[in-house]
């Protein structure tokens, strides 16, 4: 499926208006249905589709591993995915104390104390970095994110290894990314501890819980933390990274990660 | 309420790392009761919380206007908010066909089609801007943002007519920021379908369906649009205007609204 699009646009540009062509990202809406029953729709876009739904299931708690999937069929025409999963959704999913607003407009605190603290993991990681391996990780995801590039419109984000970038998803949606990145995780049975999460946009408590739940030491983002991230990250002993930008970051937590270049 | 906080961060910086205090936005979880039913929580920004949660009540349909709110009691310290409401929710509103998954990761076709569209208006707006307006209140936004400042993490919306500004107001969610100002146009009267709506994100097909619902006719960004943002202003007859950036922008959709400054 394309995942950007031509639009016929109305440029203002040196004192003139002309017709001109943009390239666009496309919003794809995707509504999963498990075991007939519907779930959930995303808006996303369009690539990665099988990863995104499995990363979005198990980061909800609906699955625990890849093989609770007995069959997976997307219509991409449509935009309807069909689950057939071993297990059915618990149907206190839906009552309204589990509510859930996502990223960008709040979510539930219910959710936020019990399944998130559920599903969230007391980081492990002993992976550490240099300065310069956090500078140059941030320079790689900027790099290589092409429809960003083109759109304007997209968030970035990559699972790495001190040395380098390892898988990199983009989405419209925050979240969408990094469930991208943990279902090709899961599919592909990667430990993913001693890994690091680069990423593009702010960590907000939202995206501090999804990196723990994935299972990342250490979060990497250009932009800023809010104060809430920085106190799960605290609790979950997950490294969390911000501002990185030529020459300088600010560290918001466990700094013990990073390690001054051998002299 | 505080809407910022110090924190003591380390800092990677010409070489060196060094304690050093970071302004940090705040995240604030808000818990919303109607008629003693639990009915969501927002993490916001904590200021002009009252306006927050009218505009989210009105932009989900579960008021229809301000005077449908006996009272409101909003507990600073726990993070509550307690509404005693003329209308009690839909009992229909939780069930797993309106499923809302929020700015950054989706949300349901169903809602989308069904609430989105029974609550947005086409828009009837006749204001008109120069390009000289459209880039002046773009540059107003970006001057008047203090805590994004101090913090990078705050997006900012304004309501404006063609000549400035009128209502700023910020928060660490997108559509937050739009509610708060779409309660206080709700709670103080104020009509808006001959305003501008300003912002400093993307302008996704949720934010583009938030606008309808305020019921401005004009949406002017900084940053890119999806495709199905446009159609929908397209649909809507809303003005879409993005990548506002010194000298230059696009219109993305009914640019009769723009007129060239007479010579």
């Amino acid at each position: 499926m394309d995942i950007i699009t031509n639009k016929t646009i109305t440029r203002f540009s040196a004192g003139d208006f002309l017709e001109d062509t943009d390239i666009m990202a496309v919003e794809f809406p995707l509504t999963i249905y498990i075991n007939d029953v519907e779930f959930a729709t995303l808006v996303c876009t369009p690539d990665y589709l099988e990863d995104l739904v499995i990363g979005f299931l198990a980061s909800e708690g609906v699955i625990r591993t890849f093989s609770d999937i007995i069959s997976m069929n997307i219509d991409d025409r449509s935009g309807f995915c069909h689950i057939e999963s071993k297990r059915d959704i618990d149907p206190n999913y839906f009552t309204f104390t589990k509510r859930v607003l996502g990223s960008c407009c709040g979510k539930s605190r219910q959710f936020y104390f019990q399944n998130d603290m559920q599903m969230s993991k007391v980081s492990a990681a002993k992976v550490t970095l240099t300065p310069r391996q956090v500078m140059t990780l941030q320079r790689e995801l900027q790099e290589s994110s092409d429809t960003f590039k083109e759109t304007g419109a997209i968030h970035n984000a990559c699972i790495a290894s001190p040395d380098g970038l390892i898988i990199h998803r983009g989405d419209i949606g925050r979240h969408n990314a990094l469930d991208k990145l943990y279902g090709y995780c899961l599919r592909n049975n990667i430990t993913v501890h001693d890994k690091i999460l680069v990423f593009s946009g702010r960590i907000s408590s939202e995206i501090l819980t999804k990196a723990s739940k994935i299972g990342v030491g250490v979060v990497l983002s250009k932009a800023a933390a809010t104060d809430l991230a920085i106190d799960l990250a605290d609790d979950l002993n997950i490294t969390a990274i911000g501002f990185i930008r030529r020459g300088s970051f600010n560290i918001y937590s466990h700094p013990w990660r990073i390690k001054k270049e051998a002299e």
